[in-house]
């Protein structure tokens, strides 16, 4: 925890959930609703969720986390011997304690600047994959926004989708952060874009606002069925659901979702450009509500008497990158605070 | 969903959460703390279950459901070519979709009659698997109460305590209806008892008033270590670990779980009165909150237009057994409004 | 091993390869061909073995032993949450230390008088298992003979397999000692029958006197696609594979493979005729080469100075079952003394 | 399959059995001995095995392939969190078809110029990996000679062993061609110090002229409970063990073992020193029994004509590397018609 001076640019999930969440889930708790997903606020936010994706023959379910829909997703849509394409920087092998290949699979890792997969990085991988001795590339995991907080163009995923698709690749979307890619300023892809270009992603909550949740959506209907056999079986299928239902109706009802990741997208861009003012150079241009700042080591020993934030690595002798997070909770007084002590 | 004329009988998890719990969530849900089971609320709970269980250096962790809590563990303590013994009617083996197996493990089945384990009907098993042709059995699972609505005495306990720990055995609880375990009755073990004589169990929150999760409580030392490197990698570490605390913390800082649990026993008492007042007879006697009645199949079919419950099974031509569970939430107008209508 | 004195009918795998397995294998020892089963000798056993069993399109396979190709073939066949049905008794669950659970999957135990299954064994299994809180039986594993000794009948196959194919359900058979089967004097059920009831099966080699080697015989195409993958993931691609090629060749180039079983079939009928000639009832009756006698615990005892067999279990205070296995390397002078002895 | 007038530098597999090893299979192939590996012959390698590695109190198994061995041993000895590092030339990543992650674990990769891995490169992974959000490196994969070709020397393998000790990490060395690391020119390591500085290592038969199978040796005591549960459960526990048992017989009681390691790496300088003369160059120095030589693109289309080889990748526009391997068989004219055909 923090203590009582600090202020957290660490990530987007020491929040807790948006107050209206909360009186969403207070204003549905009564009465007796069916569990697993069965109850009727989780049909509701599955109504609003195809809705909004346009994917009307979605299948939609929801689990507690990201890790979870992550393995639960590449578990159900590979044969024993296939394996997932990602970039080398791709949360699933870094950041998930192997939950990928506990579940039987190779991650084929491809080093990348960005974080961002292409075509052109991918073909050489199935060049080399082609008898038995090798496993089989038949998934590609991609995350929006990056673990490098860019985001793929409309034409960026439009090239993969199509190239996934004449390969026989399926194309995954990792969308934690779903919410503040889709409301950047600098994204030209909507929602509706991505499920048509994809066979199945996540919409993330945790990360924007919920108290737990993310929403799994299929597109893909040959990758549909007994998809909730997976879930039950590796735990992710919760029993009061309607805890779930309730809130990704809350969030998609009437914007709320694009709401909290507008005010995140809204925070990086004073923080950017209060830092840029400042002189601060980035290690990568920013682009969402993870911006990568470069400081003199001794400007970080000092922002850390006040702030947490992770330190991404060093940059040169004296000079390291951190990485500052922004949410649907920061203060923009805390920006401001913050630029200040600069 | 019921619709609007049913009640339910049906399960313990039909309901939503306690207003309390609601409550605190409210209560503490602003602010920035740390993530992954590291804020101060689950260490709060922590100290809380440390003092309630008498088991003060026990490690504990939280998550989201039963299924979730029994693979983590199982998974955790077992070498692959080690098996877990369990009674035929155990919800891992019958009701978790062969999510034990799907970790590398077999579970070594025993029929019993009432749901519970003794030395005398593991011996044969130990007996029978003495060289690599074989699984080793390794742990014994029981679940209090059991699958079956009974409940194991603190004589029982200690005997099967005893028997494993002489024949290095791991003992593993799982109390997905702990607290209408310890509140039943005919109840004669605490739960310092059973932490002094099992390794590893979990207190259930889910069945028990809580929004959802299961505090998991590792007593042996010896199977502590790493336990959070498993969790993360099956999916089970929540982001925004603090909605665990605020709730386990509000259940045990003054007994909340135990009147939750009372009050689900009172109604299963009052049901399991009634019916023997209108001569009905019980496949096995009550003793906590699953009620396992026989009716006249003729009674069944009209029952079913006004309330829901599980069919368990044919007892003869005519009868069948039924199961009625009550819970926290139970109202008592709806125990007499179904006796009345028999 | 066994003392100078004693002679072994405790199994068909004590003995090495026949002599004509060595000779073929040394003559084709020399000279350079393709490995991992592309050589020429697999190529034509595969050839013998599809013109053999009628199945001319099946894909055949080889591996070194039956565990192996049991859990090859169920994990291939099997999605994570799909389970195989077996007998009680079956191989798979009693003496492989969980293979099949070690690759994911529950075995859904019946249990039966004779080590086989029949569509009135497996019906109530379906009928139980509907929903996603259970496992999805989706394989039928059966053995031939069975280890009880027992062998299915045409009829017997015929009804299991219809009942299979209707019920969406694979139906497996291991063949480990289908030499002995297919040559029992109580057989009415040719390779062609069996090839065309099930959808993969394999034939033993090991136990009908190979130096090691089973052929995977996948008549269903729709499970034949690569299946290579699963091999060389799990370890049983072996490199010089011309050694199962040069084995299975010689085998099936002139009925070598039957001759075998006929010997063993041969030598078991002289002791069960022998031993019910001196008054011994069986606890099965004899079918195959693996003959269950009951003897007195006394009689036992003095065998056991001069052969080795399996005490089966007892019977009653006084009496057990042994089990005794004849060979296609089992002497007739043996079987003579051995029934001289009693 | 080679056609007839090819010579193959291809592999070390393609080759049949060393005449001595199929004439002491025929030597002790009759009379009834105990199976899975607790025949005498076994026991009698196992002793010629610990004498020859002076590790007397190893444990020693035999298993048939180099996959199994690699997936046995990996799979015993982590725990389900646990990673192992290696080379990104790795076999067990490269060419094992995601064995090792389809038993549950990560491999993380390291880029070497030339296949061997140093605690300098190490290093910053255990840096990295420090808390439950990344797998926990535990063991590290090394081979010898190396995929590459090369050899660790002495001090090299010291270093590594020193370290890993240091840090608390199993060192395990795949030997599939310790036979001709052992005997190499360059070689200045001993079977002894080798068993000595590692934890587990297997002695490659397949490719030193055995008809199949591997040696595995653990050294470390620690290792070595319950391996023969692994090797059951994953189908790596052959029946007829007698014939491992003969096989390392004949290996190691006379050094047999070393000749036909000589005689491989006796060819392999002949054609480099040939190679050199002609002008060629090598894309990493001759070590052992696998070469690498640079060669235009149109020398490599005439020869593949006559001789069957692998073409490892482009150097440049006109150039390719090749994998020449020699072996046990290898025959010194087919050599100087190789070099002759330049």
């Amino acid at each position: 925890m923090n203590s009582v001076n600090q202020y957290s640019f660490r990530d987007d999930y020491s929040e807790g959930a948006h107050p209206r969440i909360l009186e969403a889930i207070a204003r549905y708790n009564n009465g007796q609703v069916e569990g697993y997903g069965m109850d009727p606020y989780c049909q509701e936010a599955i109504r609003l969720i195809r809705q909004e994706t346009g994917a009307m023959k979605a299948a939609v379910h929801f689990v507690s986390g990201g890790t979870q829909a992550n393995l639960l997703i590449l578990s159900a849509i590979l044969r024993p011997y296939e394996a997932v394409i990602a970039a080398g920087s791709a949360h699933i092998s870094v950041h998930e304690t192997g939950s990928i290949e506990a579940t039987g699979h190779k991650i084929i890792l491809i080093d990348t600047e960005t974080g961002k997969l292409t075509p052109h990085l991918i073909a050489p991988i199935l060049d080399r994959h082609q008898d038995e001795h090798r496993v089989k590339p038949k998934a590609v995991f991609i995350s929006q926004t990056t673990e490098c907080g860019t985001i793929y163009t409309k034409t960026e995923l439009e090239n993969l989708s199509r190239y996934c698709r004449k390969n026989d690749l399926w194309l995954y979307v990792d969308g934690a952060r779903l919410g503040a890619a889709l409301t950047s300023p600098s994204n030209d892809l909507s929602l509706q874009d991505l499920a048509q270009m994809v066979d199945v992603f996540y919409i993330g909550g945790t990360k924007n606002g919920a108290l737990f949740g993310e929403a799994i959506v299929i597109t893909n209907e040959a990758l549909q069925s007994n998809f909730r056999y997976i879930m039950k079986q590796k735990g992710g299928l919760l029993a009061k659901s309607r805890f779930f239902g309730i809130q990704f109706t809350e969030m998609f009802r009437d914007g709320l979702y694009y709401e909290l990741g507008q005010h995140a997208n809204f925070c990086a861009r004073e923080l950017s450009e209060g830092l840029q003012v400042a002189g601060y150079t980035f290690d990568r241009p920013p682009a969402s509500n993870q911006l990568f700042p470069v400081f003199p080591d001794q400007v970080i020993e000092e922002l850390q008497n006040k702030y947490t934030f992770h330190i991404w690595g060093p940059c040169n002798k004296s000079e390291s990158v951190v990485r500052l997070v922004t949410s649907w909770a920061t203060s923009t007084s805390a920006i401001h605070a913050f630029l200040a002590s600069l």
